[in-house]
């Protein structure tokens, strides 16, 4: 069961037409037929039952009824998605991996990407960031609707380094705030293990991931003097793309589990 | 600093010549010039000091010296690689994601990548299974160098699903075994908390991570059967390349703890 994310133009009508991509995706990739049902998810977080009331040459138009009830919630996603908020400070990679991470953080259900500018980044948005983010956005959407994620992921930056701990007090200014750097090399007195960091905490979370270069110490310092705690890995020096979604897949799951 | 991984042929010998790809690494990725350093490590996975002795046009003459000792290990690698015994039972994805998926499986250090068939698997390899080992085998040797794994990571299979469990155990036959199905739909009795099932584990770890389509009840049953515990992560429906690197990062992390 997939859900559909609904047109950021959509405001609660009984009825909507459907074209262009959209149109694709419901009738081609899903195959939906007239009279077919789908859940529809608003950019606001809340779930609609959607029904194909007729499809034309290229466009359909559907009926929308809120289905905000618990009911309707468990029907639509048998997995459990993540519930603690995770927000990712991605120091900007080379070429197309943004894409893959992107890609992969919103399908764990992070809540926020935020683009961040470090001294070893070579690459550049700069004159370039509103299409960018643009592309990115596509990417998100469809991202949200194959991983029926209930997470809004939103894509942003790019702001440097050192406005991180700004930055992060202001996204989550009414929780428990832990913010994370993974670093590579030992820093004394900061290899903290990520188990002990997240034990028994309740709230949201910043991880900072260095580009390919890594983060120079004088940059993790800068965090660490903002309360920032830095986390070495027990594993080997990963490429960035890799260590974003490690590192998530880490931090979500002790961040979730039960049993803490 | 970078680990180069001695060819197949390399036996211990004190001088030894490079050619074809390894040339090329050694001389223009890592730009190594004659009189430098690198530490090599050969396929038992013993260290080696090896000097750049000549270059020639397309061949380079290398000098190796046993370095297995403590002092060297240490220098050659800031990383704290890790320790304990990762095995992934890969399902056999579509096209190009398995590539994918063993770069960061090698990278993180999982020792054996086994590729496995299940009933929703739509790829299959049968007949070019040794043409694509050969080139696994590439990507493994590449992503060793760049992670400067001390794991000899190696990829075999194809193998039938209901035959995991006789793997497992030949492959992990003195050590303790743990082994985990990653899920995706509830199974009453089965949803077990990954931080509980990893929690005072000392041994080796087997991951079964599904096709696109997931695996059926039925599949994760036999291997439930065979002691395997079904592992259902609290978060989105991943897709199966986002699946295998988020559950190695949350498996190792918590089995590499020094907290637990």
């Amino acid at each position: 069961m997939r859900l559909y994310l609904l047109p950021k133009t959509f405001n609660g009508q009984a009825s909507l037409e459907i074209k262009g991509k959209d149109y694709v995706y419901l009738t081609k990739v899903l195959r939906l037929k007239e009279k077919q049902n789908i859940t529809g998810r608003d950019r606001d977080g809340r779930l609609w039952d959607l029904r194909i009331e007729k499809i034309s040459k290229d466009s359909c138009l559907l009926s929308a009824q809120s289905a905000e009830t618990a009911q309707a919630r468990t029907d639509a996603l048998p997995q459990t998605g993540p519930e603690k908020t995770i927000i990712l400070y991605q120091c900007l990679p080379k070429g197309r991996k943004t894409d893959d991470i992107i890609k992969k953080a919103t399908e764990a259900g992070v809540r926020d990407i935020v683009l961040v500018k470090s001294r070893n980044c070579v690459a550049d948005l700069e004159g370039k960031e509103e299409a960018r983010l643009d592309r990115y956005d596509a990417m998100v959407t469809e991202a949200i609707q194959q991983s029926g994620s209930m997470v809004p992921t939103k894509v942003s930056g790019v702001i440097d380094i050192k406005d991180i701990p700004d930055d992060f007090e202001r996204r989550a200014s009414e929780e428990n705030r832990l913010g994370l750097v993974l670093h590579q090399s030992k820093i004394p007195g900061q290899n903290n293990d990520l188990v002990q960091c997240l034990k028994n905490f309740d709230g949201a979370v910043a991880i900072v991931v260095g580009p390919e270069g890594g983060l120079e110490e004088s940059e993790c310092q800068t965090l660490i003097d903002r309360s920032f705690k830095a986390v070495l890995l027990k594993t080997n020096i990963l490429r960035c793309e890799t260590a974003s979604i490690y590192a998530i897949g880490a931090v979500q799951t002790i961040l979730e589990s039960s049993c803490q």
